[in-house]
């Protein structure tokens, strides 16, 4: 929450930290108003795991597919027009499912794999995949080191994050959340310097436990968020999520799902905070010293949804700042 | 060579060792003749690779797929009706595609990868990959552990064997084959005591440097071998091969590639050869004593082929032992 003098509009340069298909969406829409390549996306990394060998990075790809135009139009994650013929063979292979792969979307796997084979980085896989997309924006791993996500689960199991979304359908209770599951990882330094370098940083609508804690969670990100004006967008509108489990988690960890959670979650870190048009308006007496927030048309069901949103966000922060 | 008394035919059990295409083909006309379950094929692991961090077996899919029907009709290898999504989507992912990797063939490496990856061995998986395909004969790899064919050239470059096969498309002059790659691979204990067991051993038409000889290679399997009968089917017809590239190395490795080339590469082992019916009759002379010759039609170009040569070995060898 430094002292700030605001940039033109079109030179502002914006961090945002994603998950998957909340925070993809978002990215979209701020790729789209910002000048080409002033996006750095900051991407969770605690949903990558390795399956039938290859590694897997979802959230990574489901923010590259969107910026990429590649993204299924009707689900959150996968690409348009895919194709299912590996899988059916899978299938009557009896090899298991739950995790579903297309046919495009595996030649991403393999081709990723392939590369961190040879000794590649993480980040220069997917700065080789965003040139080979014509993606103008930055995507940055949170980490080229290993950082999974375990859940730990009330009946005593401990979960990789996939196993737990995808194959359990997240219906196991959350007892509690290992966040880099017992690793060390080193925030990448791009993205603490893309943070750094930021006029503005978004918190994605994203999962708060799982997809920006991670990062959040990292060596130095707090502290030098703490430097810097800050936004976050909730994922819970009237008490649930869109899409995935957060809302879920909030309650078995023992706290209310609500818009007001999640900025008390954020809540040394916020300037502003973004909650859905449809709420009732919070208590001012709720909301915390110092953090302004809004009330905007979060759900986005199109492209053009997307620009609005990252558009009122970004001109709601010219006007906030232009007012200090 | 041992003393034998032949049983039945209908009882008659063969074990049978084979590389790729021409192996597989040959492997097919003798499941078709022999009663369900009395044929073993000890497969070459030699050619296996790991690409795209995929455990590749190229021998042992090429038996597999003709035992279970699956096996394309024009090439040598993979599947009828194949695919190529994955294919195409790595292609425009800029990923090497020297190798090619149909959509349900891909489905077997994944599954593959993922078996061996849970600990399972590469037999336990080739067994299992049997049952799913209604598979009736064994299949074994010649070995569980890593036993990689390696080319080194005569530019001075060691290749491993797919990429001199595939990648170079056998371009590079051969100066030499070191077969398992400097690891010491035991065989596969079942694979030894099928040999014992069978009543005959045929060396399938396949390539005897790289095919057949990193079977011979493992630890006794030639002393197994000098107490059956065996009879070797020649891979070279009039100095060529149908496919691949052993007469060019048998050129290389400065021998005149030929049938008699072939007959010599196996003597100790053998006591039946069968070379093309279209060659000239090798002279009485250049026969090894205590080695029976015959010619056939070894070419098969579908299966009435592969089932008629099979049946014409077999009934050879019981004319020859009724005759001893």
């Amino acid at each position: 929450m430094s002292e700030f003098s605001f940039p033109q509009f079109s030179t502002m340069k914006v961090a945002v930290l994603a998950g998957g298909v909340g925070g993809a969406k978002l990215v979209l829409g701020l790729d789209r108003v910002l000048s080409p390549g002033n996006l750095t996306t900051i991407v969770n990394t605690g949903d990558d795991f390795t399956h039938f060998g290859l590694k897997i990075c979802p959230d990574i790809d489901s923010v590259c597919y969107s910026l990429a135009g590649l993204a299924n139009k009707s689900y959150g994650w996968g690409l348009e027009g895919e194709t299912w013929y590996v899988a059916d063979a899978l299938e009557s292979l009896g090899a298991p499912t739950w995790f579903q792969l297309g046919d495009r979307d595996l030649a991403t796997h393999l081709e990723r794999t392939r590369l961190l084979g040879e000794g590649k980085k993480l980040s220069q896989v997917i700065a080789d995949f965003c040139n080979r997309w014509d993606i103008l924006s930055r995507v940055l791993p949170m980490s080229d080191d290993e950082a999974p996500t375990l859940i730990e689960t009330k009946a005593g199991t401990v979960l990789p994050f996939q196993d737990y979304l995808v194959r359990e359908k997240a219906q196991p209770e959350v007892n509690h959340i290992l966040l880099h599951g017992g690793f060390e990882p080193s925030p990448l330094p791009e993205a603490l310097m893309a943070i750094q370098e930021a006029d503005l940083v978004v918190i994605a609508p994203s999962n708060p436990w799982v997809s920006i804690d991670p990062i959040l969670a990292l060596r130095g990100v707090r502290e030098v968020l703490k430097e810097k004006h800050v936004v976050a967008v909730s994922p819970i509108i009237q008490g649930k999520t869109i899409k995935g489990p957060a809302a879920k988690m909030f309650a078995e960890l023992g706290i209310q799902p609500s818009s007001l959670a999640v900025l008390r979650h954020y809540s040394d870190l916020l300037d502003l905070f973004v909650y859905d048009a449809s709420e009732k308006p919070m208590f001012s007496s709720d909301i915390l010293e110092g953090v302004s927030t809004i009330q905007l048309q979060t759900i986005m069901t199109d492209e053009a949804d997307k620009i609005q949103l990252a558009g009122a966000i970004l001109q709601h922060f010219i006007d906030l700042i232009g007012a200090q």
